[in-house]
């Protein structure tokens, strides 16, 4: 395969050998690769689209700003009922979006940031090319570059961080009709009729976005909640408030079929083949994500799950010596700042000082957070999780739903509802869910502490700063 | 003298006696007598003017409900930039803002929580009554109602918690042309020029606001800097943010003369006798507060500080046996959660099970904020009192100055600023100061954990949430 490729591609450059080769320039090689670098290891990034992978192209930046402008949509609609602008209608009614022009203001941050990670590379010292790796016969790593040369590397140690991709369900008619979160991205006009597929965070996310930018938004979901996988006063909240703002949500639904319109472009969707939506601009399935791993890892025999995904130890280990993985291609724990830790620690261990020998990513009580609106964030166990693990009688659960008192001058409320789960008799916390404004932001403090592994009457015993939301969480009772 | 009051009011009732009478209801003594009363103790609670005290009716909820339109007004000049209501002008010109339809919203919400604060007393069977105390010659605690009708109590135990209340500068001719954080909630129409003076929290926070709803704000400070009881980072980034924003901030200044057009109503407003500042429609003396203690305690011996404070040691206990006090009227950490915390501990100790029977508030590493535009928030020490503390050698620095991820689509961009100060070699988190969006919510759950001992480490070892503005705060380097 590799002679078959050779002889249609220019002359193959001799080998290069680097201490450590990264394949996948997303936030974990990215970090890996500098963090090796900046202990002086000869170190080589290999990326065949943008430098900072999902997160910063059709991930965590581009969907935060779309959550900024959506947020902000929201909070004007209140001007009048806090006295702002009231020669000026600001009501939902009379909203408009520039969905074209912003997403292109968005595309040029979205590049300022894939410069900012190219300098920084250039900065420590990583060699970096753009291109598409993967490993031949030899095992050795041959990338296919954008000019459509072929160079091949060997590696004292390899990092796959590949990352992931978003799936499609090829089993439904017309499912081409619709597209995924990277074409959510592309979308240069705002869809006047947008269905949303799926209940996990990227859908809620979207369908958030979309209602708050005044699209009419309907999202489909196999269940009766969103948010399955958090706990379940994050799945009703949101469930709740998302139907009550008038976002369309379909409960215990299935896409059955896609039809379009050769003429004017619409859709139309069918739903339990009872359903059916007409005129909708455009469908976002967002039913899931799977390991991008076209690497021809076969090549060097590297063992994959059932999902596809790579089995590393937790140390980052293949069953391969001296190749390593983590991030979304792994799948444990898909988060950017996770793969950017394993990264890092993984880097420290390889070619660090001696006290970093052992260093590692510790995957509990890792903080998660959904831009939904309003927010959500999740630490630790669920209650579900908690019982089982602790039983009934050594759990303790307290709870606050409240209304923020932002909204006490609005007709229309958001709710906030927090919950904390705490096990044995020193009531150690083992458990943060939290719903409302600024849950993001509100987290990240109570993640440390629960990871110094905080009880109740840690919590009670800081004092509570007035007023805010983030104090109920230190005066439940 | 009780006499002589007696004979011009009705006749004094036949002395009742508590167990508990709690001097003033405001967050502290509301939230002491309600614990008392959980324990059974039969307690009765003095307010003379509104349930809920300064935080209630003219302090933090009134103050931040003022905050949320300003940083409201604020957002929404943003609109455009985000696409958002592009067929309309949203700038900072064309605001407008309906002070006094909203100053009425607002005193209704006071009222509503007024009314919350009656009913909790109900339902913990707390007894109340309005008017005002004092101790009589017996040492009694002799009240004038509301009715001016007079009744005598005696309590086993007594708590003054009446309070503070702003200065205002006697010495200045014309002082009294202005108003005070009182009259700031007074104000029935939006000053279009106004004056602010002082650099403390109170005046940072009002001055923020008018500046926010478009009124000429003049600043007139002191020093070279705002908020100087605060973190250096904190002092230059507000002083210096408000003055970019457009704020006239008047350094090395004092009010030496205020002159009011007995037609017109507008000031003149005279600066350092050579700076004259005119047509100015309120000037908002936020020079100071001090104890509000109107109770004839020579009566008692009560000993107070050379400011005019009661005196207590760390159990909330005065001179006196059995009397005790805490919140502003002490004077130590001035802030609700703080006047709560005090009161409940205290009740917890007088009349709880034996647990308690040490209990007490600790005051050190209280979080405290600042509603200034951004907001600002502070635990611990200051980096200039850890070098006094620790000495230079023994101190490490972390900071982060960055714009965040909100301000990219925005010409105009706000600061945030974040710095952590270690102390000794296992790098304890012994200070924590933060300004930007959201700091307010983000401080709590630091809280938690700096109250906990945190180190460098456990920061460090807390994966981040992104994106988000808190996860620099675990990210620094």
């Amino acid at each position: 395969m590799l002679s078959s490729i050779s002889t249609k591609m220019a002359p193959i450059n001799p080998i290069k050998h680097y201490d450590y080769i990264v394949i996948g320039g997303g936030s974990g090689g990215v970090a890996s690769s500098r963090r090796a670098a900046s202990y002086g290891a000869k170190t080589l990034l290999i990326e065949g689209k943008a430098l900072g992978g999902t997160c910063v192209n059709v991930g965590c930046v581009p969907k935060k700003v779309m959550w900024y402008a959506s947020d902000l949509a929201t909070r004007i609609s209140h001007a009048n009922e806090y006295g702002l602008y009231q020669n000026m209608n600001l009501n939902k009614e009379n909203l408009t979006f520039n969905w074209n022009q912003f997403k292109h203001k968005r595309d040029d941050y979205v590049h300022r940031l894939n410069g900012i990670y190219e300098r920084n590379l250039i900065k420590e010292g990583v060699d970096y090319i753009f291109g598409w790796a993967k490993f031949n016969s030899n095992g050795h790593v041959e990338v296919t570059k954008n000019d459509n040369t072929v160079e091949v590397f060997t590696g004292s140690k390899i990092l796959i961080a590949t990352g992931g991709k978003p799936i499609l369900p090829d089993n439904i008619p017309g499912y081409q009709h619709g597209t995924n979160s990277d074409g959510f991205f592309d979308l240069e006009e705002q869809p006047k009729k947008v269905v949303v597929v799926g209940a996990g965070y990227i859908g809620i996310e979207f369908a958030g976005v979309f209602h708050g930018l005044g699209s009419e938004t309907h999202l489909v979901i196999r269940g009766e909640t969103v948010l399955r996988k958090f706990d379940e006063s994050i799945q009703h909240t949101i469930t709740d408030h998302y139907a009550k703002e008038g976002i369309n949500v379909h409960k215990l639904s299935k896409v059955t079929k896609i039809d379009k319109d050769a003429t004017t472009g619409k859709l139309t969707v069918f739903i339990n083949d009872t359903e059916v939506l007409e005129g909708v601009d455009q469908l976002i399935w967002t039913i899931g994500r799977k390991s991008l791993l076209d690497l021809q890892v076969n090549n060097i025999g590297l063992k994959l799950n059932d999902r596809g995904q790579v089995i590393v130890n937790e140390y980052q280990e293949t069953n391969i010596p001296n190749i390593y993985s983590l991030g979304d291609v792994v799948g444990k724990v898909e988060l950017t700042p996770v793969a950017i830790t394993a990264g890092r620690k993984l880097s420290n261990r390889l070619f660090g000082p001696e006290k970093f020998k052992n260093d590692k990513l510790d995957y509990t009580n890792v903080p998660s957070v959904i831009f939904s609106h309003p927010e959500a964030g999740s630490i630790g166990l669920t209650e579900q999780e908690a019982l089982q693990k602790y039983g009934a009688e050594n759990i303790k659960i307290y709870s606050s739903k409240f209304t923020a008192m932002y909204y006490a001058m609005l007709t229309e409320k958001s709710p906030t509802n927090y919950k904390l789960i705490c096990a044995g008799p020193e009531e150690k916390v083992v458990g943060l869910h939290i719903v409302g404004d600024s849950s993001a932001e509100i987290l990240q403090g109570f993640g440390v502490a629960i990871k110094m592994g905080a009880t109740k009457a840690d919590f009670d015993n800081c004092v509570a700063i007035h007023p805010t939301s983030a104090e109920e969480i230190v005066t439940m009772r």
